[in-house]
């Protein structure tokens, strides 16, 4: 098989860069390791930044998404039992987010992909990437027990974080840079009403809370909790306790519990590789960097690498621009760099360190002290929370 | 002898405490423990807040700084050899701050002091502090020989970060937090022209440079260096040497070297007690805080504590608020945290840390590249070095 980009992942980055490609007209095959089915199970994000919005429209796949995603103007924030609203609109210049699950964007894109006919492989096993570093670059992979080969002129690496993109590139080409937190996210969704029409991130004595959601019935909320934590010790009767615990009375009050569709942990990472590329070979999302789930920057990042990628192959498909590509690492970084920071600060910010030393503590209640009091200060979380501005390929 | 005020310490907190309370007829002695000549042999800081430029006026102690200080609008920021100027004034909303000596500051003071004839004791020795927790408050001391002592109503501890006021309070009282850096400032002061006509920070991979003024023909230069660095290792020829280095080109170029006038290390180190008064004994200045040099806070620092007792102590005497004074420490702090934090920050934005990991050292070239480049992130930084404002007493 022979294409012009050939897609390690078929998850929403891997599907966005298809998407876009195809209605550039052109050519690409995805591998996806997983079935469409698994892809769909796996509960990620739910806050789009504008720039994301704007670049499934751009793909045609905003349809759903703008008739039931929801636009949040606000957020708010607790510290000490005291609610402060932050106006993400009024201090960002007008820019707003969209609540709209990370599956129901993927489901988006599995249809239009589908109404494309492009392909896509699912369960293709073994993948493996070679020569990068040559004009004619392919990738090797298993399909029914059958070993195949693809070959094409581009490889984009979207497969995220234990994905073979990155494993394939050689040792010594990658520095990595890494930050792990001494705690982790315990998660619960349900479809119950969610207990405040826009999200809530509260920092308490016994840790951090998240309150999210995915749509107007259903919920997404996060405890912070020590990394040792297992799912099994979580009942939901236990996890809404400590919820209204951490929460503020009068929100505690009006939580809606109900059955867990899904629980689960996740560590918290700060983790970026640099360069994001290798010959013909480019890293997206996951598979380049990580951060903390503070400030829900993970699917915004992958579509910037996305959006960047896809613009630059367009310019080199349509205007022979060859000399964009070895740049794109260099166009993603500067605005991952900048969400890496803004997410380790929010995290920082918001949980709790047991570890921290008292001037530090005082230092963590000064920030938001000043932070959240200074109109300055809060047009830095707003603009930053919406999502900076995608950066210029040229 | 008795009193109203006694004040413990004639550098510049003290005296200007002594200043406003004698102008709203309150009586004061001070008792310092060394000469005239010492106190103003001290180089210290050289950039004034408008709430401390404010407050000189308001002392009747302005004359001279208002005709010889600079006012500055804008400071210059270096990273990688790039020179950007942070306009103050604009992204303050008009306010600026004053180049002037504290030498020069304190040297007013005293002129005032004498003309006013209010009593200062130099060269006290052996100064503590007695029934701090009473109604009856008193200081013992020692002056040519002869034990005395000074009966009053209120004390204020305005004696430094070595001095007995902080010392006098009991085991057990005050809570410390403390942060240490793993570096000092050489400074060198020499009668040559500035630089350049705003003050300029400079970060370089051979560590942090300061170029500071007190004149438009009297410079103040710093040096990064390790903490073991000894000044008899830093003649004068290697430490211009070592500023050429540090500084850009066309900085260097125009640089006008000299004989030091004096030559100095300080470590650099943050420091806070909690609460800054034990019954009738207050703490001021670096008697209760100190803060890197980074930002210029210190004196600065010690001036809104000026404000703060000075604005209780005329409420307690002409409307009999004796509850005010439970506040002292309260509102001091609000304002002394958020300082804090800005130098700290400060510090470690424009210092080489040698014990950085490369995820920290990303971060930091991260917050230059963000704050620096967004218009909220400049007006933080604007807002704290012009001085947040001052916290109200009621």
């Amino acid at each position: 098989m022979k294409t012009q980009v050939a897609i390690i992942g078929a998850g929403p980055s891997g599907l966005l860069l298809g998407q876009l490609l195809h209605k550039a007209g052109i050519d690409t095959v995805i591998l996806e390791r997983q079935t469409p089915e698994y892809v769909l199970g796996r509960i990620r994000a739910g806050v789009l930044e504008q720039g994301m919005v704007d670049l499934l429209r751009e793909a045609g796949v905003s349809e759903r998404m703008d008739r039931e995603g929801l636009v949040h103007e606000g957020v708010e924030l607790v510290f000490a039992g005291r609610r402060q609203r932050l106006d993400l609109k009024a201090h960002s210049g007008g820019k707003t987010v969209m609540v709209y699950g990370q599956t129901e964007v993927t489901r988006d894109l599995m249809q239009a992909r589908q109404a494309s006919a492009a392909p896509t492989v699912y369960e293709a096993s073994d993948v493996w990437v070679h020569d990068a570093k040559s004009d004619a670059p392919y990738l090797t992979y298993r399909k029914d027990g059958e070993a195949l080969r693809l070959d094409c002129d581009y490889i984009a690496g979207c497969d995220g974080f234990h994905g073979v993109a990155r494993q394939s590139i050689p040792d010594g080409v990658l520095q990595t840079f890494e930050r792990v937190y001494p705690f982790g996210w315990l998660g619960l969704l349900s479809d119950t009403p969610p207990v405040n029409h826009e999200l809530i991130y509260a920092h308490h004595e016994r840790g951090f809370v998240l309150c999210s959601q995915r749509s107007e019935t259903r919920s997404r909320y996060y405890l912070q909790v020590p990394l040792d934590e297992k799912v099994e010790d979580w009942p939901d009767e236990r996890f809404w306790q400590e919820l209204k615990i951490r929460l503020p009375r009068d929100i505690a009050d009006r939580l809606v519990t109900g059955p867990s569709l899904e629980k689960s942990i996740a560590p918290l990472r700060s983790f970026v590789v640099e360069p994001m590329q290798y010959g013909r070979l480019f890293l997206l999302g996951d598979a380049a960097h990580i951060v903390p789930p503070t400030g829900a920057k993970g699917l915004n990042l992958a579509a910037s690498d996305v959006s960047t990628l896809y613009r630059i192959l367009l310019k080199v498909y349509r205007e022979g621009r060859a000399d964009l590509l070895e740049r794109y690492s260099q166009i993603c970084l500067r605005r991952i760099w900048k969400a890496e920071r803004f997410s380790w600060w929010m995290t920082q910010l918001l949980h709790k360190f047991p570890e921290k030393d008292g001037f530090d503590r005082r230092l963590q209640e000064t920030e938001r002290d000043y932070f959240l009091n200074s109109e300055a200060g809060r047009m830095t979380i707003a603009e930053n929370y919406v999502g900076l501005p995608y950066e210029p390929i040229d």
